[in-house]
């Protein structure tokens, strides 16, 4: 069986890195940066008031021959955005408020509470130092500077500094497009009622919304049953439909084990070999690289498969993940989120990983890495799995806050021995 | 001096829980479960088969006067979905792909592997015991369990149970609609050029950014000079254009300090004082509870005001924000986040909350509670501040991934000394 490593690195070799767009401010936030984002002027622009008081030359206040309180002319009125302001003259003050501009000539600014707020006239009862309550231009940011640099994650602090510099649109990686199809003929939309053997679909807004998680942006297509025909026509019609905005990846669920009816390795099948060729013999332009199904040395998730698919418009990867629910939403945590993330340059393609004590012992098969669903204690330092080891128990899946990773060649662990969790809220 | 924790209290006190919405699955990701939700049938539904296999009666094999391998007529094929899977008569098998029904009067499936996968008769290499390979009906959840507690925050494994049980669409609680407005006449716009005295407005941006990470629903207004008519009017106008649709909070940035031009101040004293009597002495209906403006015992952001105004559509929660942008960003984590993510009923409205070992000394005022931009080494479990204490250095603070809380009695943090840490990324 392929070891777990090596499946991952063909899952992240099928992604390009995503172009860049450009986006308005407002949309910027979870996005990774394209792009250095260089400052075209300082921070702050100019030099401005910290405060609310009076802007002054400092030496008038400091000479020795001054004793204070003392009295002087309020020359001028500076309003925070007053673009027109005038120059200090010695022996004058200008009543400025924050965040404007500091006067030519004016070296210090004396708050207003040590002064008696007059508009005519201003007594000031204490002495500033040069340079007191002023930031100078240049002091957060200077002009050229790179402030946020390529591949950083943009939250509300990195959104507020790109407005800061004036951008109005940021360069950001595009978000990876992922077209998600399960497939089963046991399959009916959840809200419509049951029939003895069937069951609701859960995998694929299951998926959908790991995609989106992650970071990407997925279509969740509509299931198909167990028919090569139709599988093919949805994938290949919603494919046609996106001509103008390409799809990253095609994920599918489902119809991938050793059963007699699995329709993603016969379709996939199909489009690789039967129709390699044409009547006339010329390569038949569908003919892609193919997509290869193997087994992958963990549980759950044994059955995957990956590779191209000859569509409409080109090639497009294609990942097939298994129809177990725990298998499949496993398989994208272990093989797909991480790829998907670095294709966007995300800082964190992977989720945090630490050591737990595990709460109880576990067995397992030899010969498979487990990934047990599981709920962690952070201040014990202990992990404890959640429900049995069993692909389709959902609920288990649902109250897990995290993977505990038991490597191949372990078949058993015990209670207070330590164990990789990859923690799924991080 | 207001204590921290009694304005967060007072803020927290602004907002009443949401309401429930119902969406569709596809938009559930992010949201929290408004009610429990039920399972009205078991899971899985019926009892199926988890191989792909023979389904047959374990005791045909088990017999004393079976000898191994044992051939048995296959009788029917039961791919998954199947609806109308006949019984199993004693003595034969029914071919079963993973996930199909159990026909009645089986009690076993013998995996492929151990057969030589006849499809009218079947050579059986091994025994089964009775439920071997099946999963029994109600094995993940019983009809009738609570499968998702009100209060359950909606991942993609929660949607998929949720699928799972049949729910297309499920009871949410609404995110809070905030309307975010700055304020102050030497904003620019990001993207159009400065004059001398003007800085681009970088505070709507990114306190918009920090509602939607937060969990709510940001609608950024256009900024505002310092004039009260002005600000009013824009506030009203959105107000009454989104009647329908009620905005759970005003958050505003700038214009409340101690200066001359304090625009928010001023409006909001106005509709409170002087509006309040029409000329026929009649109390006037846009009459509120009023804001109220008071100093916070912290740096940054002492400068503080929340309450109410009364809008063209009735009353309306109001934050109003210091307009420095650092201030006005710890100031939304400190009050705003927690309070907007406990009115959706998030279940972790406060940032994850550590204890780290400053990597360098750390001097402060006393009588505030300090927020320090900080960068923590979880490793090494030290964390080290990030530029200085000044409000305007958004540089700093976008480097930053926590903030440091100093108490207001300290003056003085020696390297090496421990300090409560908020982490900004959890």
């Amino acid at each position: 069986m392929r070891p777990v490593a090596e499946h991952a690195a063909a899952v992240a070799a099928l992604f390009a890195p995503t172009a860049t767009e450009w986006v308005p401010l407002a949309e910027a936030r979870g996005r990774v940066l394209a792009q250095d984002l260089v400052a075209p002027h300082p921070l702050p622009p100019f030099a401005n008031s910290a405060m609310d008081g009076y802007a002054v030359r400092s030496a008038d206040l400091a000479a020795v021959s001054v004793e204070l309180p003392i009295e002087l002319p309020v020359a001028a009125d500076l309003p925070a955005g007053r673009t027109d302001g005038p120059a200090l003259a010695p022996g004058t003050a200008h009543r400025i408020m924050t965040g404007a501009a500091m006067p030519d000539g004016a070296d210090a600014v004396v708050q207003v509470e040590w002064t008696d707020g007059g508009t005519e006239r201003v007594r000031v009862d204490r002495a500033v130092e040069a340079g007191q309550n002023v930031r100078g231009a240049g002091g957060d940011v200077t002009a050229g500077e790179v402030v946020l640099e390529a591949g950083t994650l943009l939250g509300p602090a990195q959104v507020g500094l790109a407005a800061a510099i004036g951008s109005g649109t940021l360069p950001v990686r595009r978000r990876p497009r992922v077209l998600v199809l399960s497939t089963g003929s046991e399959l009916v939309a959840p809200g419509e009622p049951l029939r003895h053997g069937q069951i609701h679909e859960s995998n694929g807004p299951m998926l959908a919304a790991a995609v989106d998680d992650a970071g990407g942006r997925a279509e969740l297509l509509r299931f198909v049953p167990d028919d090569v025909e139709q599988f093919v026509r949805t994938l290949d019609d919603a494919l046609a439909a996106r001509a103008d905005d390409p799809v990253d990846l095609v994920m599918t669920s489902g119809g991938v084990s050793a059963g007699a009816y699995e329709v993603v390795k016969d379709a996939f099948s199909r489009t690789r070999s039967d129709e390699g060729s044409t009547p006339t013999g010329e390569p038949d332009r569908r003919e892609g690289r193919g997509v290869t199904f193997t087994k992958v040395a963990m549980q759950p998730g044994m059955p995957q498969g990956l590779g191209h698919h000859a569509g409409p418009t080109g090639e497009v990867a294609v990942v097939t993940l298994p129809g177990n629910p725990v298998s499949s939403l496993v398989s994208f945590e272990v093989f797909v989120r991480p790829a998907l993330r670095a294709a966007f340059g995300h800082p964190q393609p992977e989720r945090p990983r630490v050591r737990a004590r595990l709460a109880e012992a576990l067995d397992k098969p030899a010969g498979r890495r487990q990934f047990r669903r599981g709920r962690i204690d952070a201040v014990a330092g202990t992990v404890a799995p959640v429900g049995g080891a069993g692909s389709h128990l959902l609920a288990a899946l649902a109250r897990a806050d995290c993977l505990i990773v038991v490597d191949e060649q372990v078949t058993h662990v015990d209670a207070g021995e330590t164990a990789e969790v990859w923690l799924l809220d991080g």
